[in-house]
């Protein structure tokens, strides 16, 4: 996956981001702060919104797997907390199994499904920001 | 101010963004799809919300002038409406007088003030994404 997120959004090798953890139970994605500086040497806020869009692009691009041609995001709300002046790191649990079901069996019964996802970002391991996202994915029909 | 913008804050100088338009009543900023692009060649999130981040902090800092030592994000909402497959641009008006008063008065008096900015997003002349930022402006007072 950080292959294709390289390959596919310049933008993400520019910040040099990561992925530090995946597993089962959650995604953490990372970044060095020296790309994504602003000129207070803390991190640029649209680095930290970049980087939670990115993660929680990624949890739903996972979970509608191959079936989605299209995940997108639609919306989005961020609380800035606090400079962050290390590390960037984002991280986002994977849905339990109810919200997970949800989303995949209206992805197979309407082609279409969406989900909100919750980010945290932290400066290294302290708390700096909380980011939530709704993110859709289509299913390409040949309809439309 | 772009240049500033490019030394201080090198995601800025890889979104390639521009001033395109900044008189009395409104700033444009505006970058090009190739470097903003993601996987689907239409703009990635991310760099759409970067984009609204920058130019709303800019029209704050530029409010403030040289009394506030930081200009920050609290918080932000974005709608994103339509795919971005042109250039990106992201537009915000200055305040009212009002809003500029209110702002200008608190910051001399409290030594900080904040403001709501709307910043609308487009596809070339295509309404594409609404985002809401409140910034934050602070003096260095020298007592914290």
């Amino acid at each position: 996956m950080e292959q294709w997120w390289r390959e596919g959004i310049p933008l993400v090798a520019a910040m040099h981001a990561r992925i530090e953890k995946l597993d089962g139970r959650e995604l953490i994605v990372c970044a060095p702060l020296e790309p994504n500086r602003n000129h207070m040497a803390t991190a640029f806020g649209g680095s930290l919104l970049a980087l939670a869009t990115l993660t929680g692009w990624a949890i739903a691009k996972l979970l509608a797997g191959e079936t989605a041609t299209h995940v997108v995001i639609q919306r989005s709300q961020m609380k800035f907390l606090r400079p962050v002046s290390g590390q960037l790191r984002a991280r986002c649990q994977r849905p339990d199994e109810q919200k997970k079901e949800r989303f995949t069996s209206s992805l197979t019964r309407w082609n279409r499904a969406r989900i909100d996802l919750e980010i945290t970002l932290y400066s290294d391991a302290t708390l700096a920001a909380e980011f939530s996202g709704r993110f859709a994915a289509l299913c390409n029909t040949g309809y439309g």
